[in-house]
């Protein structure tokens, strides 16, 4: 008899399920129907800032499978259409067709993967449906905001929230030749990220290409005219703004997996086992709605980002079809280029170390990219965090010019091999001149938190 | 009553073990006395391409530190004196004062430090004495290359090995405006750290800015005029020369240690204990002169690299102060600029496993540097090798575009983990389009070698 495997999703997480599944079923053997809300599948979202700055002229650069690719590839994608409940007994899910005749049908299911992803936080202030505030979450919306850039030719831009994706866009738009404000209620960009010494050379990064930021501050309300934003305000001011984009941050949809009775933990996304299965057996998530362990506390933690989905919907689509892989956590590592920096993180930053009550060291070296000599040298700092006694390292923060922030993998690998910051010193790293100082930059900075650490 | 560290050779190794003794010990506690053949102390010999090329135009930024600077920290260097003799009981060094009257004198140590470097080969055939044939292995070498460049305006050159220094020199002399012939005995460029497949990307590059490859030859002689280089001879042809470089590797420089009783490992090099401490107690060793462990092994090893020289110097200036730190070996990574590719490899090529009679699969991705659609996104191919059964990541290449190469230090500190290929693919690497695609080559590398050990 066909088993049948139905998709919630149709991004990164849900449809690298459904394709490694398919991989490894006949469709005489497995059926796999994937479902989603919008018109688009497998796409980057990360890469929406660059389309929307300019730098690709064509959406479909960001999708990596369409719709009808993965439909010759034998998944059943049904675009709009939204699953608007999950049925764990009798195994079913409620699907809208938001695109047909709007109506509600019943679809079985055998395994499910709960790809869901994540909801954009909005504030809840006066004005905040006003036409010209954005997300930009899903292709969707970059398209949309594309099109308002490229249309309505607006002025001044104002963005809410210094995570990853705001900076981002606030350099889009500085591209684009907008003037840009950023406002962010913490005292720096990045500040769930990074350390507020790192920070800083981020902020600098940014007034340097002209965005005015306005930290410490929160949006009361948003002004409106005719239905369209005119200003955003704070406490302190009131920003004229022709367009609004909304970067606060997202949390785990898991809506239709909590009603389901799908357990869902403290971080607010579904829980799973290494496996990526869910309470319910046969019920597989994967993605930025599920709960990951942190292997350097091993507590669950929230990362959405689409690396991890794209690892853990493999892990799915395995296990979904008798398989037997394991996804072994995070290590909390990021890297975003904002302005002239290249700017990434691994691991704890000193105020988590604090937060979790971890006693820690921190070492910071600026150093440069290449030798000192070689054309192209450019300053990087490097922040290493080491748990004090014993000084294994437990986080990184690079801030440098081009050739920095990958180093972070290093440390990223360092960490998930629970190794001591002594001997992350005495690591064989590659050097050459057009490459690293004679001690990367890497080194200098493990040495320097091991002798602190003593 | 004070000490005397003596070190012998005033590069790298030596002069980094002096300077972390200067600043672990007073003067007054130990005296400390460097002797170094040449003019110059502390250079980066890695640079020389460089610096002919003209991509620096003053010596003096390879330069990380002088004599004189040395001497200000409390360091009695002393160029232009060579160490002829070690006596190990009574303990003391036989000095030649090359500069002076060039006579000898004993100079008593208690602590030794054997810093001598490494020997460059020189092919035994008739010519190779002739004016116009150069070596690049020290600083002095550099300098006159350069000159040699600048001032005799030479128009063809041949390059005589093709290691990473003789291509390095080869693409150094293409940019100065010479027509440039490479000659090597083996079939590829590299071949000693490359596996074929890899080393005919690099071929690819050379023979793209014009150096044409004479491979699988040996030179036969020179052919000279009035003294100086006319033609460079192999067995299948003529090359007309106006310069000759000679890149045909190095040995260890053992001759003094050797002649003093001093340990010398089946590879050629000085064997000293973890510590760098020689089987003279009290005499140290380090740099390009002594052997190293190799971890992926536990077999001795000759690399000469100015990385391990530093670390190793460090270990011996602790060492050698009443510390114990220990220099914890290497994986074999190296990196290396060839025209448009960065070229880096770690640990055990397939070549090296078979002749190490190690059972390996090996796997090779094509993909790119950054994600496909962001500008500047350019090839990259990752070359993984893992033991089989098992999957232990014994072996990497990477041959690509800038923001390529870097990339090989997660395979080395992932090798130096003894991590398995299957762990590899899942490590949390940090992502950005303009960073990486969504999977980094290294994970998709990663993930075929482990689908191919099954």
């Amino acid at each position: 008899m066909t088993e049948r495997l139905v998709v919630i999703g149709g991004d990164a997480a849900g449809m690298t399920a459904a394709a490694r599944a398919r991989r490894r079923r006949d469709p005489d053997d497995l059926e796999i129907v994937a479902f989603e809300r919008g018109p688009y599948t497998s796409y980057s979202a990360c890469g929406i800032p660059y389309f929307v700055g300019g730098l690709l002229s064509d959406i479909d650069g960001l999708i990596a499978r369409s719709p009808d690719e993965h439909r010759k590839n034998g998944i059943d994608v049904r675009t709009g259409h939204e699953v608007v409940a999950i049925d764990v007994n009798p195994r079913r899910v409620r699907v809208r067709d938001l695109a047909g005749d709007g109506r509600e049908r019943d679809e079985p299911f055998d395994q499910l993967v709960v790809a869901t992803g994540s909801v954009p936080s909005r504030p809840d202030v006066p004005g905040v449906d006003a036409a010209g505030i954005f997300g930009v979450q899903t292709l969707a919306d970059g398209v949309t905001v594309r099109q308002a850039v490229d249309e309505r030719k607006p002025r001044r831009a104002v963005v809410v929230g210094g995570g990853y994706v705001g900076l981002e866009m606030a350099e889009a738009l500085v591209r684009r030749g907008l003037e840009v404000a950023l406002v962010d209620r913490t005292e720096q960009p990045m500040a769930s990220t990074l350390d507020l010494d790192m920070g800083e050379l981020v902020a600098d990064a940014l007034r340097a290409v002209g965005v005015s930021l306005h930290l410490g501050e929160t949006v009361d309300g948003f002004e409106t005219a005719s239905g369209s934003v005119r200003a955003v305000h704070t406490a302190n001011r009131s920003l004229p703004a022709d367009v609004v984009i909304l970067g606060l941050g997202v949390r785990p949809n898991i809506a239709l997996a909590s009603e389901a009775g799908i357990a869902v933990g403290d971080k607010g996304g579904i829980v799973t086992d290494a496996r990526m299965e869910t309470s319910v057996g046969g019920v597989w998530a994967a993605g930025d709605c599920v709960e990951s362990v942190d292997r350097i506390t091993g507590l669950p933690v929230v990362v959405a980002l689409g690396t991890h989905a794209n690892k853990q919907g493999r892990v799915v689509g395995i296990n979904a079809t008798g398989g037997d892989v394991r996804f072994p956590g995070v290590v909390g590592t990021a890297v975003s280029k904002i302005c002239v920096y290249e700017v990434a993180r691994t691991g704890l930053t000193e105020r988590e170390a604090a937060e979790l009550h971890v006693d820690v060291v921190a070492a910071k070296v600026e150093s440069t990219s290449r030798a000192g000599y070689y054309p192209g040298a450019a300053p990087i700092t490097v922040k290493v965090v080491a748990e004090r006694p014993g000084g294994r390292l437990v986080g990184a923060q690079i801030v440098g010019a081009e050739g920095a922030a990958k180093r972070i993998d290093v440390l990223a690998t360092a960490i998930w091999n629970r190794m001591g910051v002594d001997e992350v010193a005495s690591l064989d790293l590659s050097y050459a001149p057009p490459f690293s100082p004679v001690w990367d930059p890497v080194l200098v900075a493990a040495r320097k938190a091991a002798d602190l650490v003593g």
